[in-house]
C-alpha cells in the first residue's frame, strides 16, 4: 500500500476549491488586462543562479535547490520577479515599457507550523522600463480595481518609499545621547536612541515620488485615507525593492495584507549590467481567497455541472444520446451517468453527492409524449417538459 | 552577470505565445465543463514512492527526484493520472464516478534532441469508478469534441483493446515452426514466428468492450472510419493501461498523434488495495497548438490591449485619466502610457512594437471640443470622433 497523503504545505484543490479558485482567477486576469498588462509564463525551474542572492540571505535557505540529470544546480521558482527580470534581459526587442502579467506556483520551502504553504499561487503585474510615478499609481490602481471586481469594497493602499529610510541618520542633536552612557547607563541609551530613530519615521514626509503616485490616485478618482495612504512604518521584507513600497489590506480581514510590491530599479542591472527601472505588485492569492470565502464573495458551488442526464435502461440510450448532445449544444454543462444498467435511486443519490442542480429523466412515456422530467434537487420537485423548455430552463 | 537563458527543454513563454495558450485552454475548459468534468489540481512536488514504479523502468528515470529540506524523498509531477489515483484513494467521499479535468505543468527529463520539451502542459480528462463501455466512450466524444471546438475537422481517434494483446499466444499450429529450426535456421524460424504474431495481430477483431465503445460513438453521430477506427496495431507507451486505449490524430497534422489515453482499472488498487476502474485522456497541449498554429485556428496578435491612450503633456492628464477610465469601464483593453513627457512619436512607436491596433490623442484642440483622435495603427488612419464613438468602434 502507497502512502496517499500530498507532502507537508502542498494541496489538493478538489473541484468545490478549484472552482472558487478559477472563479477569482478569471476577474482578476479581466481586470489586469483592461489595464494592458499581457500574460507571461516561465519555467518551473531555473538555474540555481539565477535565483540565488535575489531575496535576502534567510530567502536563499527557503529555495528548493537540487542537481538535475545533468549536473546543473537547479531550483524552483520562489517568485515571479526575478524570472521576469531574467525574460527582459534575454529579450532585447521587447516593447519598452514592458507591461506583463504572471500567474503560476511559487515554492518555498516555510515554515508550516506558521500556517504558511511551501506551495501557492502568485498573481503578479509588473511595468519596467518607466520611472515615472504614473507607472506607480497605475500598479496602485489596477490593484485596487482587481480588488474591486473581486467584490471586496473596503480595500486599502498603504505606500511608502524606502528612500525615507536612507536619510535616517541621526542629527548632532541625537549624538549628544551617546554622550550620557556614563550617566544614564547601556539600557537608557538603547531606549532614547531607538525612541529617537522611531520619532524620526513618525515624522517622516512622503518623498516627491509618493507625492507624485498620490496626486494621480487623486485624479483618478481614489480617496486618501479611504483607498490609499502614506504609512511610515511600512517597509516590507525583500532585498531588492528600492523606492516606493506598496501593501494592500481589506480591513474586514485581519489576517494580513492581501497583496504588496514596490518599484526595484537595480535588479535588472544585476543580470545585463545596465539597470533598468521596474515596479509591481505580487496578490498572494491564498490569502485573497480566504478573504473572498469569509466575505462569500466565491461561488460555493461543488460542481460545474447543471444537469445529470439519467440512464433508464439500455434500450432508452439513444434517446438520452439526442439529450445530452441538444442540452451541450446549447451551452449547458450536462453529465450522462455512464452506467445504463444502474437504478434511478443510485443516479439521483450520485447527483445529489456530486451537488448537481438538476436530473431529467426520460423513460419510454415520456419519450412517446417527446417530454422529459426535470427534477430539481434542491427542491425536491419535478416537472414534464419539452427539451426547449428544460434548455431555456437552465 | 548572470546567464539569462532558461534551462534546456524549459520555455519563457512571451505575451505572443501565452495569448495563444491561454485562448486554446479556455476553449478547451468550457468544452470539458460541458461534459460534466470539474477542475482539479495536485501539488508539483509528491513522495517520490507515489511515483516511482508507476509509469515503467524508462520513465523512473526520466523523473525529478530530489531531496527536500526534512530529508524527504520527493518528484515532480510526471503526468496527472497517478496524481489523481492518490486523490482517489485519500479521499473516499469524493462521488462516484469521479470525473476531473486537470491542466497543469508536468516535467520529464527528456532527451531534448528529439525536439521534446522537459516542462510541458498536459491537459487530462478522466473519470474514475465506472467500467462501463459508455464511459469510455464519453471520453472519445469529450475529446473529438473539443478537437472540433478548436476549429479542427479532420481529427481520428484510434482505439484498440490491450486484452488482445494477451490473447496473442501461438496456436499448435504455429509451434510446428520451432521444429524446423534444424532445417530452415534461426534467422527463418525468427521471422516466421514474427510473421504470425504480426498477421494475428492484423486480423485481431474488436473485444466487447470496444464493439460496445463503437456502437455508443456511431448512435452519438460519428462515423466509423472518419471520426474514429479501430486500430490493432495501436499500444501506447505507459504501462498501466489495463483494456481500451485511444490515440487521436489530426490527418492535416503530420508531427505525431496530439492526444492519448486508455483505460487503467488496476492503478488505484495499488494505493489502496481494492482496484477501481477508470479511463482518461491527456491532451499533448504543445503539440496541439502547434497543430492549431499550422491551421491558423490561433490568435496572431502580439498583445490582449485594445488601444493606448496617449499622453499629451502633465497638464492634460486629468483629461487622459477620464478618457482611461471610460474605456476600462466599456470593458474596453487600454493602456495609458506612463511617461507624461514623453513625445507622441515615441509612443506611437511603443503602440507599434506592441501591436496595439488603436491610439487614442486628445490634446488641448480636442479636449475643448469635447473629441478624441482615434488612430488606426495598421492603416495609419486617424479619426476624431467622441468618447462614446471610440467606444463603439472599439
Amino acid at each position: 500500500m502507497i502512502k496517499t497523503q500530498t507532502l507537508k504545505g502542498f494541496r489538493d484543490f478538489l473541484p468545490e476549491a478549484a472552482i472558487k479558485r478559477q472563479s477569482a482567477l478569471a476577474r482578476m486576469k479581466t481586470v489586469f488586462e483592461q489595464f494592458g498588462f499581457d500574460p507571461l509564463e516561465t519555467p518551473a525551474l531555473e538555474y540555481a543562479e539565477t535565483l540565488l542572492g535575489k531575496y535576502g540571505e534567510g530567502a536563499d535557505k527557503l529555495l528548493y535547490l537540487f542537481e538535475d540529470h545533468g549536473g546543473r544546480k537547479v531550483g524552483m521558482r520562489y517568485d515571479q520577479t526575478v524570472p521576469l527580470v531574467r525574460v527582459i534581459s534575454a529579450n532585447s526587442e521587447l516593447p519598452i515599457p514592458f507591461k506583463r502579467y504572471q500567474i503560476q506556483p511559487v515554492w518555498r520551502a516555510e515554515n508550516t507550523q506558521k500556517g504558511r504553504y511551501r506551495e501557492f499561487l502568485q498573481c503578479d503585474i509588473d511595468t519596467v522600463g518607466s520611472d515615472a510615478p504614473l507607472s506607480d499609481a497605475e500598479i496602485v490602481d489596477c490593484t485596487l480595481k482587481t480588488t474591486k471586481a473581486l467584490g471586496i469594497t473596503d480595500a486599502i493602499m498603504s505606500l511608502n518609499d524606502r528612500t525615507i529610510f536612507d536619510a535616517l541618520a541621526l542629527t548632532k542633536k541625537d549624538i549628544i545621547t551617546l554622550d550620557k552612557l556614563d550617566k544614564i547607563g547601556r539600557d537608557a541609551v538603547v531606549r532614547e536612541l531607538g525612541e529617537k530613530i522611531f520619532k524620526s519615521v513618525q515624522e517622516s514626509k512622503p518623498t516627491d515620488r509618493l507625492l507624485g503616485i498620490m496626486d494621480a490616485l487623486t485624479s483618478l478618482g481614489y480617496k486618501e485615507g479611504t483607498d490609499f495612504r502614506f504609512e511610515p512604518f511600512l517597509a516590507r521584507g525583500l532585498d531588492y525593492y528600492t523606492s516606493t513600497i506598496f501593501e494592500l489590506k481589506i480591513k474586514s480581514y485581519t489576517a494580513g495584507s492581501v497583496a504588496g510590491g514596490g518599484r526595484y530599479d537595480k535588479l535588472i542591472g544585476a543580470f545585463t549590467g545596465r539597470d533598468m527601472p521596474a515596479v509591481g505588485i505580487a496578490f498572494g492569492f491564498d490569502r485573497m481567497l480566504e478573504a473572498l470565502s469569509e466575505l462569500h464573495l466565491v461561488p460555493t458551488q461543488k460542481t460545474a455541472t447543471q444537469v445529470l442526464v439519467a440512464v433508464v435502461s439500455p434500450h432508452m440510450l439513444t434517446a438520452q444520446f439526442v439529450t445530452i448532445r441538444a442540452l451541450r449544444d446549447a451551452g449547458i454543462n450536462a453529465e450522462l451517468y455512464p452506467d445504463p444498467e444502474a437504478k434511478l435511486e443510485k443516479q439521483l443519490k450520485y447527483a445529489d453527492k456530486k451537488g448537481i442542480p438538476y436530473v431529467v429523466i426520460q423513460g419510454p412515456d415520456e419519450a412517446a409524449h417527446n417530454t422529459l422530467q426535470l427534477k430539481n434537487m434542491q427542491k425536491q420537485t419535478q416537472e414534464e417538459l419539452s427539451l426547449d423548455a428544460v434548455i431555456n430552463r437552465l
